[in-house]
């Protein structure tokens, strides 16, 4: 491939793409090629469970130079996330990239390289797929099995149960808040932090723990508030949440550094968390499993018949991003979007 | 609903398009809403596959006035076929559409009527899926079973075995030649042409009905030659195909009036056909099976040694239509089309 790498996909034509790019990745997986990609043999009774999403810009591609990395390695936890929601352990993964005739194949192998690292650090793969010439797009399907009767719902839930945060949440936004110059930390810890913001992971360890002990589950995509209240509306609840999270150390300096509370920037949505909802007498348990497989676990509050949203005693004022409106991030501009969703 | 037909999806906004169109058409599905769709719950042992496919501009759409319907149709259809390809039993259709904001509601449901009809018609449903805003996009992803051993493949054929095309070709590009004026049927005739070319099927029971039977098998996306050629080169071999070909009465007549052969005719795309490779021994029993669920099969050729692709004793010219180049279907014209593909 030396010296191709800055031939364009439109003057290699789909043969050429095929031959010279995706056949040396992935002619080892069974299937390659063929019209259905193959997933997996299952022998035990399974429920089986998919989700599709398409890959917005990263973030991170706006606060640096892009990386269609970045793109390729979002494309998949999003996905992987949502399976991660329902409890279930991923079979495989087909992707569908509409890609312009000049992007260049060493931007091509970026996009895949992500894809595909971002799916063996998940213990899963791209089992198929499929490419076409147009303005970019970046779509993923992955599909998944859950042992019958564990399958993780947004419903299900009953007013009492316990609200639990899982995962670290609040690095990619202080990655922007570091990358625009609203705080400053010392490199190392700036590095780290930058680097959980390029590679969010989805929590499918802690959905598969979590499956036959939560009562609902959804991920956290569009924020923290937008998932609560989704999830009470999902079980005709409200929520009150206490307003209180102990942020990862260098996060809560990053948060103090810009006048916001940690529960600020715990609301803030790209770290692919989940919100399980747990009986009150199973949070403890639930808690200590998480916890000695290194899963982050915290309790954010607790579902109500009261069907408003409250943190404290006052109405949540939330942020919550919404699709197909002004307000849609995919539309947003980040400059006024920090300072619409952390004030700042 | 009634007088909010005209409204655009960007004045719904994203909670409103969930609540007021999705809701009521797709909330009978089990595990509507939550982050991960319900495909099945499967309690044999199942070899699992899954394929992926956009939705091109509909050539339908190009000879009369454009209606989303039959965008959904064939969005389901592709995909089906491709599972149809596998010898596979479908299990659900999760679905991913970029819509602009200025998109009617009216519009988007006659989408969602096109994808549902299509799913009804192959004894499946739209198990769940994902709506954003942007360039439009429409893609699917169709997951499905089959029994251990079973699934078709394009490789594992011979030198020797027999090529049999399944299905009914010609009936889209029949539709653009009495479209386009280049020849003339009686109303019945030509309003049959356009259903069906309207409303293609994907070959599921004949794909079900070859896994056992068929050493390998594809459908005809890109049109008969690029099938042939493609499951060529993945068995190492050529093809030697006949020439000679049975088309359905009105489409033959349609041939002839544009001073076509047959055999021209069956060689172009849209139609969903697939190409199955089946031992000597085994062609008469294949199309006594297929013929008994009234699918229609003819035999087309022989795959051979000689890497070649022949008809008859000469080269065979045949059409190709390939991605990411000039020549490329998704950029081309029909009115240069029609001539570059038909000569016509």
């Amino acid at each position: 491939m030396s010296g191709s790498f800055e031939q364009r996909l439109g003057d290699l034509g789909e043969q050429r793409i095929q031959r010279e790019v995706l056949q040396p990745r992935y002619g080892g997986t069974e299937g390659f090629g063929d019209d259905s990609a193959f997933l997996a043999k299952v022998d035990t009774p399974s429920e089986l469970v998919a989700t599709t999403d398409s890959c917005p810009t990263p973030v991170v591609n706006i606060l640096r130079e892009p990386d269609l990395f970045h793109a390729g390695w979002l494309l998949a936890t999003i996905n992987l996330s949502d399976l991660a929601a329902a409890g279930a352990e991923p079979l495989g993964l087909v992707v569908n990239y509409t890609l312009p005739k000049t992007t260049t194949v060493r931007e091509f192998e970026r996009l895949l390289d992500g894809v595909d690292a971002c799916c063996h650090e998940h213990g899963t793969k791209v089992a198929g797929g499929d490419i076409r010439d147009g303005a970019g797009q970046l779509t993923a399907t992955a599909i998944g099995r859950c042992a019958p009767g564990s399958r993780l719902r947004r419903s299900g839930a009953k007013a009492g149960d316990r609200l639990l945060l899982v995962g670290s949440p609040g690095y990619l936004w202080a990655a922007a808040l570091l990358e625009t110059g609203r705080a400053t930390l010392p490199a190392a810890a700036r590095d780290e932090i930058w680097q959980r913001a390029c590679r969010p992971t989805a929590q499918l360890k802690a959905g598969q723990l979590l499956a036959g002990y939560a009562r609902a589950a959804m991920d956290v995509s569009d924020g923290l508030f937008a998932t609560v209240r989704t999830l009470g509306e999902a079980n005709g609840l409200g929520a009150a949440v206490t307003g209180e999270f102990e942020l990862d150390e260098p996060l809560a300096e990053v948060a103090a550094q810009c006048g916001l509370r940690p529960f600020d920037l715990a609301q803030t949505w790209g770290d692919w968390g989940l919100v399980a909802v747990v009986r009150t007498e199973d949070v403890k348990v639930v808690e200590k499993t998480l916890r000695a497989e290194s899963v982050a676990v915290q309790e954010i509050g607790t579902l109500t018949e009261d069907k408003r949203l409250t943190e404290g005693t006052a109405p949540w004022r939330g942020i919550a991003q919404e699709r197909f409106s002004a307000s849609s991030w995919h539309g947003g501009e980040l400059s006024t979007l920090l300072t619409e969703v952390l004030g700042v």
